[in-house]
This record gives structure tokens, C-alpha cells and sequence, in this order.
């Protein structure tokens, strides 16, 4: 990668993660004043910044197909409604039990748990509730697709199964082929909705390209969670901005722990490969998503 | 009302009573084996019986339209997914700490808390997925707008905000109006929503008639919280299937508490006849609606 397409891919980030940050303000204020302290929640919940990888993936699948930036917002600000839903019921009690997320109390220790559920609860509607909004002006059949798309992935067909599975795998052995079902369905399922719901609001995308970018979606969604279980037991607390060694110390399967640091590395490298030869036919608007794929596998935290 | 008609309505709850239960075990026996433990968990949170008002309202209101009942189906089944969530989510600990529902163990009691956590969690994507499946075959928008409209009674603008200004009250003193509020969103804006589901599932509803239907809903779903609150002091644990005086132990504001047991009985005979005049210009087809408004007043658990 040339320094000047490394430098590119920053500001791509760096602009996308400023345009979500205000998309997501504006809803998120935009709402009635009913129950102000689940609304407050719900923007604690959401506005603490992030790597916002989710909404820069649909950003960056709606500009491989030329779309049009605008009608991108809604869908970014939906997969990141329901990243951050499912981050504040993970935290809680009676799941994992964190006090720590970005460096910031978790909602539920900055509320109360009540408050916490509910928010979650609160964002996972708002979330669907905005592809369906009258003012979200693209095809009916297209809201309808990400409607289907994201309540897959957010639900039983998707995170909310593969949380489950990993609950019950806590201190169990899981064979990789297990484990790679749990985070496909856990973190996999969200970054591929987010690629196709990118794909969609462009109201462009062919069969085939749809195909393409699934599978650079199941493979960058893997590839996150491999880099994500290394960054657990080689970065720190400070940089991670949550508690270091978490999952070891749940006794949680990870890929480390199945393949070893440097197994695990490799196939990060391995699968960030893969993923940007699925979509070797797409022109230069696809860059953004080939460094996406980069990223992802460089990042640490 | 004449006993012909008394029966009439008896045999109307009984077919849809009996319709919803298969249509209920039919989606969720669909879901695949991923996450065995939660999808055994949304059975059991789902599967117990019950009154199923929502759903009956929703195959109401499509009949006082005229409406084809198999396109009622998946509505009928959405509302109830969503009452179901939010019942296993009050029932946590960090909320209303309730054991028993429906004369059962409450679902974090029979299986776990984080387990029926994420099983209200995948209950509300799916039944949000489901209104958006290819499989429903009824024109894209009127299924967006069901979604727009389900998203918004389950969520910040609807039952999500009833919950939290619910649990943030107890031990406070709330107005009639405070009170009459938070019902609205409580309770009330998911029984509107099943009526205008399904109306809207009939394909046929005018503007005229989605506001007849949406005064009607607004004016049950305030009685349905009222007779609610009567039977909380009125009725005995046996028959209620719930802890007996729940709401009185946890010093909640109730209309019985605030109006008197005379003054609310007065205030839902009231309601029921404001709901039974909003349709008025309905024909006989509306008569099962209008039952309905007859039957929640009436009811004894």
C-alpha cells in the first residue's frame, strides 16, 4: 500500500467516523423528551466515539457502487444502533459483567440496570424503526431488504444466538470449526449486514456484486474477531479501552488460545486476503474497503 | 349485548385464540437449532397461552375491513412476539423481580438471566423480521409501515419509554394525566399498534378509517390498563396467574389508587363506550371489535 492510499484511507475513516458521529447525534436527539433518562442512556450509550467500523463499512460498500452518500446515513446510523445496543446488554451483570467500555462506565454502572436494559431494548427499535421512516426516501423493496437483513443479523439468525452460544461455551472447549460458527453469527453476521445494507442504499447492486461483497463480508467479519481475541492478550488495558485479558480470564475459547499468537495471526492474514480478492472485480471506488480490510487486521484496539 | 352475539364473540376469541397459538409455534419452531438453549427459551416465553388480546386485535381489525385473514397471520404473530419480549424483560430482576407469570416460572427463572435477556432480545428482531420476510406477500409499503409503526409502539416511542417512566414512579405520586401517559406508552401504544397492523394487513383501509381505528385503540388500550389496575387489588393469584397485589406492594401509582376502585371501574365503562363510538360508521363486520372493547372491561385475569 502507497503512502498516499494509506494516507486516503485515513481521511476516508476520519470523515466517515465525523459524519456518523453527527448522524448519530441528531437522531438520538431528535427523540421526544418522554423518558429523559432512557434517552439520556441511550445517547451515553452511543455518543462515546469508537472505531464506528460498522457505519464506515456501509459507507464504504455504498461507495464501491457509486451510491449516493446520503442515503447511506440511515443504514449507517442503524448497524451502529445495534452494535451499541448489543454492547451495553453484553455488559451487563448477569452477561459479562463489565464495568469498563471505552475507558467510561458502562451504561448499566452509569444508570442502573434497568435503565440499561431498556436503553438496549430502546436502541435495537430505533434502529429498525429508521429503515422503515417515511422520510428515508429510497425504494420500499430495498428498506424492506435491510429491515430483513438487520433484524437477521441482530437476532436469533445472527449476534443475539452467537452471544448465547458464547456464554455457554464459557469454560468449554470449542473445535475452531465451532468457533468460527460462534463468531459468525456473534460479530460476523453485523459487519456483513453492514456491507450489504451499504450495497443496498446505493439501489445498484447486482446479484453478483451482492454475492462479492457478502463473502468480503464474512471475511472481514472474521478476520475482526481473530484480531480482536490477539488485541486481548497482546495490547493493554489503556490502549483496548476495555479490561485486558478478559476473555482469558473467563476462561473464554478464543483463536489464540486454539491456534496460538502466531496461528492466530496468520489467519487474520489469511482471511484479510481472501476478502479483498472477493472483490477483485470491482474498480477503485472499492479501495476504501480493500484498506477497510487492512485495517481491520492492523488495528490495535 | 344479546347471547347469540355473546357467543359470537366467545367463538371468534376461541378460532383466533387457537389460530395465533399455531401460528406462534409455527415460526418458532422454524428457527434453526444454532443457539439450542435460547430458542428452547423463546419457546417457553412465547408458548404458555395466554389471552393473546393483540393478536385477536389484529385479526379484528383486519375483519372490520373486510381484510384477507391468512395476510393477518404475521402481524398477528409480530404484536405477540413483542408483548412476549417485553413481558420476560419486566420480569428480570433489575425490573419487576417477578418468579411467576401465567401461574409459571418467569423465563430467567426457568432457564437463566443473561438467557432471557438475549431471548427478548431475538423475540424483537424477530418479530420485526418477520413483518419485512419476502415471504409476506402483501404490497412493500404497507409492510414498512407496519414495521415503522411496531418499531415505534415497542421502543423509545411506545412501550420502552412506558417501562422506564413506570419503573422510575414507584414510590412517587404521579397525576391522573402523569399516569394516563405513561399507560399510553406502556400499554396502550402496542394495542394500537395491533389494530392498525391489522388494518393495514387488509390492504384496504382509508385515512378515515386508520383515525376511527386509531381512537378506538387509543381508548382500549387505556381501559386494558385500568381493568388491569382493578384486577391488581380485586382479584386473587389463582385466577390472575400473576403475584396477587404486585402493584400495590410496590407502592406503583394505579388508577385504583388514584381514582378509587369505583372511580376506575366508572373510568373503564367509560373508555369501552368512547371505543365502541370511534367506529361507529363501521359495519357489522366491526362487531368483533367492538366485542372486544366489551370483553377487556369484563374480563377477570
Amino acid at each position: 500500500m502507497s503512502e498516499s492510499k494509506s494516507l486516503s484511507i485515513d481521511s476516508f475513516m476520519q470523515q466517515f467516523q465525523l459524519r456518523i458521529e453527527q448522524v448519530l447525534h441528531q437522531h438520538l436527539h431528535a427523540l421526544p423528551a418522554d423518558a429523559e433518562k432512557l434517552r439520556t442512556a441511550m445517547q451515553y450509550a452511543c455518543l462515546q466515539g469508537g472505531k464506528r467500523v460498522r457505519p464506515v463499512l456501509v459507507y464504504a460498500a455504498a461507495k464501491a457502487l457509486a451510491g449516493n452518500m446520503d442515503n447511506a446515513d440511515v443504514p449507517a446510523c442503524a448497524v451502529e444502533l445495534i452494535h451499541c445496543y448489543s454492547l451495553v446488554h453484553d455488559d451487563l451483570p448477569a452477561m459479562d459483567d463489565d464495568d469498563l467500555r471505552r475507558g467510561k462506565p458502562t451504561t448499566h454502572i452509569a444508570f442502573d440496570e434497568a435503565t440499561a436494559i431498556l436503553a438496549g431494548d430502546a436502541l435495537q427499535a430505533m434502529a429498525l424503526r429508521l429503515l422503515s421512516d417515511p422520510n428515508f426516501k429510497i425504494a420500499a423493496e430495498a428498506r424492506l431488504q435491510m429491515v430483513h437483513h438487520l433484524a437477521g443479523a441482530a437476532g436469533y439468525e445472527g449476534m443475539v444466538s452467537g452471544q448465547s452460544i458464547d456464554f455457554n461455551a464459557v469454560g468449554n472447549t470449542l473445535s475452531v470449526a465451532q468457533l468460527e460458527k460462534m463468531h459468525s453469527l456473534k460479530t460476523g453476521a453485523l459487519i456483513n449486514a453492514s456491507v450489504l445494507l451499504g450495497a443496498l442504499s446505493s439501489e445498484r447492486a447486482s446479484t453478483q456484486q451482492l454475492d462479492a461483497l457478502q463473502r468480503y463480508g464474512e471475511c472481514i467479519g472474521l478476520a475482526f474477531q481473530v484480531q480482536d481475541d490477539i488485541l486481548d492478550v497482546t495490547s493493554d488495558t489503556a490502549t483496548l479501552g476495555k479490561t485486558q485479558g478478559a476473555d482469558q480470564a473467563l476462561n473464554k475459547p478464543t483463536y489464540v488460545s486454539l491456534l496460538g499468537l502466531v496461528g492466530a495471526q496468520n489467519k487474520a492474514d489469511s482471511l484479510c486476503a481472501q476478502a479483498i480478492e472477493a472483490i477483485a472485480d470491482f474498480d477503485e471506488n472499492a479501495d476504501a474497503l480493500r484498506a477497510i480490510a487492512r485495517f481491520i487486521i492492523a488495528r490495535n484496539n
